[in-house]
């Protein structure tokens, strides 16, 4: 691996970036075709917060937190720092002292495959961390990583500039060159829901407003009175 | 495997399964002789809730929520679905849609064996459930299960119609026919525990007052000073 | 293995166990030279909490909660209960009658590589507990095991009299005869921290605060604006 | 829990186990439609063995093999012994004293959602088990458990007499009222792979054997000759 | 997601296939940067095959192989073909019909993030697979998804026409651009591996042969007698 | 942490190491009290191995080997070396290079939390290893551990010195100060179950053997014929 740090990061257009955060996770990830889901592992570490950013990607070694502090000089406000590491670690790579970073450069977020600490304080300071776990474990500075070089992050291909949609649901990566689509296919789709919401609310069956009856029957559903019948 | 919905579900006395949901699931499992728990991995998506229903049972695919639908029009008001998947499962099979369809219906909560999604919406609507999983992945509508027939779910068998009791220590299962029994039971257990408390709280040892010492030494206890000693 | 309780727990001094509690866990860590952190798995059953006791240790059997009526009894005010189980289980060890005897004794907590239920009780109590789970299956008390020996819990060797620290990072262990200079480490840590906090929320660099940029061009890291550059 | 062991165990036709045996657990789970399997952590602790037999059912504590014992006296020439545990476990509950009584007994082999030890002497006599675990660690004899009841054992309902059929790909449990059926439709099933194997062997594509082009087209699959076409 | 499947799949040279296979996955993974290793859950179904070929790649749905079907099509000798789910799944995906197929059309092995079945048989026919689980649990064939577009695999991402090393260290992914370069480095790291080997043989310490003592002392590293000196 | 390498390292006799390596884990570990098992986690790589020996402990870092070159100075012949890692690693720490380095100072094995690779070279040198992973994931050399302190490997305390023995069944420590002690009741146990074992596959049955009728009685078991007797 040469390990290098990218500077230049193309970014989405920042109202397409709030829009998809406002949709959530579940809206966006449907309106993308159910791909780009990060692993249900990851979990914020405190409940409530809905955020998207710009992806600056760190890639960094197990126990290792070099990387992370070399990430700073590269977020712009906005961004939200998406974090993989070269092999399963639950050591507590990020705390206070960086989201202190962090938020003093712009970043929204926290995404890592990692562990975090100073939990208490992140969440006084409403700073949103999805992650893999909570460890108090620190971390050394010893070994090269890469910023803003595409990374593979709990299951998700990430590349620097692709917007990152999290809250209670999950994490979401919407590459950036669809941005715009997928933002405008979620609002569709949301839109779309609010009346089917409003159905199923007042008591119509799915069965009947999806018409699924026929297609139940035909792969083979019957009904039956009891159980033994 | 046949795929059928058995219509008639034989429930338990309401005023049973009220009492059940009152005295909890920690009470009525040992009540019932420690049977009937679901594995702790069972967990809710949001804390505080207690609730108690009659089973509606799901068999379900892996990432197939079909039989979701399906069960919908078998719910009664103080029904609780329970959802089994043929292999484990992580996906989100349910989410605010549903949700608004269950509670149309009556039922008082969801227990599942896979993911949910749509936390933040499924708490403020003040519907509980417990599962195994958050995940916003969708799940597609292509492949047959069962509703109402007995399924295993998180490793307990559960049957239509028995009544289930979750809240933030798990989900236990108590199958309709010794329901009143389990109830009585749970009743008598915990007015007993009160008594029990009230001597802990004041200082007395339990070593005490389960008379245990004898047991202990007989069993080859020694107590000894030091470490060395 | 000879089944012992060892009855003289020789504990640290009051002031440096308040001392190490009130700096929280990630801190006394880092200040013991990254030691005696227990496995993350083992989490706060509600969030919030932060104490440090002297370590009761219990070595018990799976599924078995006999020797903790039996701690009680060494219990002595600022203590914490340390639990470790001969082979992996989650079962509910710990609710809350033991809760109410714990407290009459003057446990300032729990930490139990097992489960514990009654979970809305304890919160309600107050009582924090940090375990692997939450399980409201019962135990038994049929076997022996030992209080007040060296044991290894989630991966941390204890002995009795320790110190343990506990918040929502996770848990740490002291050893007693190192306590006063961890607090007195941990304490210079803290302040160091301050300074460097402040720096970091202006908005100066970790890289040019800690002088990385040298050593991170010796290790071969490069520069590029473009990813294909 | 009422502790009992129940005596009178029907069991399936000899030749029906036999036949189900050598069909083995892929072919008799299809045949089954897919149900009944135990999940997949359940695995040979020697490869190759492949076996039938009438299911011992035993319903055991954690840590705690006492039943075991008790089941021997029930076990006839041909039966498999199946063990479910009231919660999780790894223990060591099976090793080659149990084995020798099993194999004097008849015993065909051990299915048990728990730990065994001595495994290199269980392969050395060819005794076959399927567990969750390997572990020398030894349990006790102190609560009882039941013989014979129902009970789930990694994810599958078993009833005494069901058969039960084990191989390198895992544990399918057959209810014994349907076992003449099912190895009637396993053995068609069988026969039928048997051509399609051939005409996959040379070189015929599934998509055509199985018809699947037009389905598929339908679904919407494309074909294209490039990525970026 | 659009489903399609990309029929031109550039490859690396056979030549430069056959030599990063015989010099096995942690010699290419070493040289190529400590990049593109699989999750180590990602095991042999039986030891002791050693294979390279360039990636079909699959994305499939969880408990869903229609797309292995679909792939059998793009097969080339030579190839090996790589699954990817889109939710984490154990069940059986692929067994002894579908190798069948596979052989036919001159795949070298299977790489599958997914269970497969018939393993015996697989392993009586030579064919080399790795995966996550072994499972009897058939799949359905209901919903698309892609052949020959980039996936993630056991969290390492994959273009179609990479190559792919797999031996019972594991798997390894070279981007089929890179390929020859990184055999290049593979046999010298090999060829220099060769004399270290024979010195440690000999008793020459690794402390002298890599010239440690000075780093480790410059580090902190302490040498004493006793534990307690 | 202060990183120390302790030189002196008492071990115990080599006829006891011995005899405690032919007597096999399961019988030590019983003869032990239950005490001192590893995780069950902790597998070999390649079956049939039994070994012990005397322990030089290593806490290295994750994903860093650098202490494992450190402790080959200080391996004398009957060594086995006991690698604990600060936190969860599955990282290759150890392949065919240090095997061979290990294999020239007389260590008869090597039983590490965390990965090892080259896993087919080790089989055939006949190296036993036992550990919690296979990964072909390199290491670093950067960061100090310690050798010969006390340490906490998959769940136990090792002392350097103490005798670890391990074969199939996993791994267990047996202190030192009594393994003379340990052997001399392993070797009784051993001759005790031989008694055993002859009875039980005569057909007589544990539950006279032992004489555990009347206290399952008194426990209340209870015989029935039938199901619904």
């Amino acid at each position: 691996m040469n390990s290098v740090v990218v500077r230049n990061v193309p970014r989405a257009d920042a109202a397409i970036v709030k829009a998809l955060g406002e949709l959530g996770v579940a809206t966006v990830h449907e309106a993308m075709g159910r791909m780009g889901l990060m692993k249900p592992y990851m979990r914020p570490i405190w409940p409530g917060a809905q955020v998207a950013g710009s992806a600056i990607t760190v890639l960094a070694q197990p126990g290792d937190n070099w990387m992370l502090h070399v990430a700073v000089e590269q977020i712009r406000p906005g961004d939200i720092v998406v974090v993989a590491v070269t092999s399963d670690s639950t050591d507590g790579f990020f705390g206070e002292l960086l989201a202190n970073s962090f938020v003093a450069h712009g970043a929204v977020g926290l995404v890592i495959d990692a562990g975090v600490r100073d939990v208490k304080a992140l969440k006084e300071m409403g700073f949103p961390v999805w992650s893999r776990a909570i460890s108090a474990r620190g971390t050394v500075k010893a070994t090269l990583g890469s910023v803003n070089i595409p990374v593979v992050c709990a299951g998700a291909a990430v590349k620097a500039g692709d917007v990152v949609v999290a809250d209670d649901d999950g994490v979401v990566v919407v590459p950036r060159l669809i941005a715009a689509e997928v933002a405008k296919k979620s609002a569709e789709r949301n839109a779309n829901e609010d009346g089917k919401r409003k159905r199923l609310a007042a008591g119509e069956l799915g069965l009947d407003m999806y018409k699924m009856r026929e297609a139940l029957a035909q792969a083979g559903l019957k009904y039956v009175d009891d159980l033994e019948s």
